[in-house]
């Protein structure tokens, strides 16, 4: 008999049929014996559909009160999940996460889990029944609702298996887990059966869309083991946990694929201190975010000048060039150049902490071919490197074929 | 500077540009130094909603679950109104029923209200805020969240106003207040500017769908004045009070016809003990609900036989009929018979209990318009007789023209 926490996305319960569903994969665990807690999201198009209501009312609406408005949501599945557990006889019952125990900070819309009192939910499972529990959200020491902003409902289930000392955690998604690269693009990709939480977070920040990086980081922290997994299927998914030391003789967990970034560069930047802290001082405050940066060594006689490279989000594009194009008198650069057309390729893996040559590799792998690189960026476990957005799905496959088959 | 509840119906707040409206309304008194505390309803159409939700996955839902899920339609209103205030520049924040203190049993889609803690909204008034309380809800002792069923809304209202000690309490509905009579059908119908209690009470019981009885009650019971009126206009309403000598002057405060009832009569019951017992006990049993019972004396020689007639509500008009048959070889009636065509006019007044004669008059009036009387019943302050249902509205104008005019 285990204690299980499983977490369902808003598509997995996003009509009651699918909610029905939902019930009978719990109904599964439960007649094996297992104790099981279900973490819910509202169901798809709900929480928009309360956004919109808002927002007709007052473009900017309290944040305390978004809190109070969205939290609905979440509580509408749990009751209905618990319902289609007592039609297939499985004895349930819903909590609001306030009911749950969930102690969050007053930050609203963005709150952090401070502490859980997992006493009732305990009870609750050790009287026989399924815990339904609201995800995305908690309560303030003093009875405010919060919600717990983008990826709340994970990372409610990652805090719960962590309160209530589970014995799994499973992420119910859309996706069979996490693989090795994009199988819609690299057809040899293989769906990962482990991968380290720095691998995962990695993965996460490149744009493998399937957790947000802070429940991933909260796991990483209190070594909360979870599957990421279908609720379409019966497979198994991904199991992510620390690193092991067998998880360093793969190289390369995974290659992944970012579309979405865009490059620009500051052509002929004079070579003297303070001038890329005056650009990214004006790319901040613009509240851009900003990923890779490079900085080629300086070069040329007479005023030493250099170039500097960076990538934005792509629909932060023209705003980045604009915050540069008004500094171009104070800095004095030649000229600004952007460029939409780019990928960013990332191989990523804790093996090569102890593997040398990985990006050796990578470079010869892109060479043979025929891939210029752009900008290169590295980190102990990730080398990225910044390519033609043209040939980004070819060179995926080639590096694929190169380190994972 | 008064304490004044406000309670807004599910119609009232019925959409977006409507709960501006009830914004605007609050913000008006807000403006003149009143404290402000509003009571609100779910979104009308919203609780439909869930309840069908619930009821495609389940045809019974758990009462528990269902409180769950229906309370997040209040809470939503209770978000949306104070964004609305907000918009107006009035400082406002929403409460559930379980923050604003309301504790209730555990009886679960029908709890009653135990007892209220009124500290923090008293805290939130005194802080300058507008405070919005999710109306229908509350949670028990140990954090259950309960509903209050039909009517949950008002007696929210009208329990707040009792335990805040407030200043007024209006009900916000769509009709102006209670009228002497409905004046689709009495042209001459007159709003009241006040109503006893226990006219209103007989009123409600009578068909007249302003509120639900055990508001009244409630209101009675603390001795709460409340205000009926209109969120459409800025008319003043009702105001419904402890009776006063004054109001005794009025012999007549409203006319009422019930089409919704239908009668049975048990033709040639012997007169022996237990018959009324043993007919009354089977309809109990089955659940229908008997309005007037009259039974005449007995006549005829030999065996003493007489007549058993009683209303009820027309839907449950077979299920009645097909309980008597079943009893009839029990009883050795003679015959049952079944009649539709009905309506119930009553006068109602504590006037009454001082003013002799007005039975009479009643009687009289009728008499003089042709309108034979079938049952007579009377109470206190009331007059209630079965009539034909075709000449209904002609004798609620005869009487309202004799009494009110």
């Amino acid at each position: 008999m285990a204690l299980i926490v499983q977490k369902y996305g808003g598509t997995s319960v996003g009509n009651t049929e699918r909610i029905k569903n939902v019930a009978t994969r719990v109904a599964k665990y439960r007649a094996q014996g297992d104790q099981v807690v279900v973490v819910v999201s509202a169901m798809s198009g709900v929480t928009d559909n309360l956004i919109k209501l808002a927002k007709e009312i007052m473009p900017l609406p309290s944040e305390r009160e978004m809190d109070m408005l969205l939290a609905t949501g979440e509580q509408t599945t749990t009751a209905l999940t618990a319902i289609a557990l007592h039609a297939l006889n499985v004895d349930a019952v819903s909590l609001t996460g306030a009911q749950a125990g969930i102690v969050t900070d007053g930050v609203h819309t963005k709150a952090k889990i401070q502490n859980i009192t997992p006493k009732q939910v305990h009870d609750l499972l050790d009287s026989g029944k399924v815990v339904i529990v609201a995800g995305f959200q908690g309560q303030t020491p003093d009875g405010q609702i919060t919600t717990l902003g983008r990826g709340g409902s994970d990372l409610t289930a990652i805090a719960l298996a962590a309160a209530l000392k589970a014995d799994l955690c499973q992420i119910y998604t859309d996706v069979d887990g996490v693989y090795t690269a994009d199988p819609r693009i690299v057809k040899t990709a293989r769906k990962l059966p482990e991968i380290a939480y720095d691998e995962m977070l990695e993965l996460a920040s490149l744009g493998a869309k399937v957790m947000q990086s802070r429940s991933v980081e909260f796991a990483k922290k209190f070594g909360v083991i979870f599957e990421v997994r279908s609720s379409l299927n019966d497979n198994p998914g991904t199991i992510v946990k620390e690193e092991t030391r067998s998880m360093e003789d793969v190289v390369i967990r995974g290659v992944s694929l970012d579309k979405n970034q865009a490059k620009v560069t500051l052509v002929g930047v004079p070579d003297r201190p303070g001038v890329a802290a005056l650009t990214f001082k004006a790319l901040a405050d613009a509240a851009i975010n900003v990923d890779m940066i490079v900085q080629n060594v300086s070069h040329g006689t007479g005023t030493p000048s250099t170039d500097i490279s960076f990538t934005v989000d792509k629909p932060d594009l023209l705003k980045a060039t604009r915050v540069i194009e008004a500094l171009k008198p104070e800095i004095g650069l030649r000229e600004v150049t952007a460029d939409e057309n780019i990928g960013k390729l990332s191989v990523v893996g804790v093996g090569m902490r102890s593997h040398s040559g990985v990006a050796a590799k990578v470079f010869e792998t892109l060479a043979q071919n025929n891939v210029n690189i752009d900008m290169i960026s590295t980190s102990e476990i990730k080398i990225s490197v910044v390519i033609d957005l043209k040939r980004g799905e070819d060179a995926m496959r080639a590096v694929h074929a190169a380190f994972i088959g």
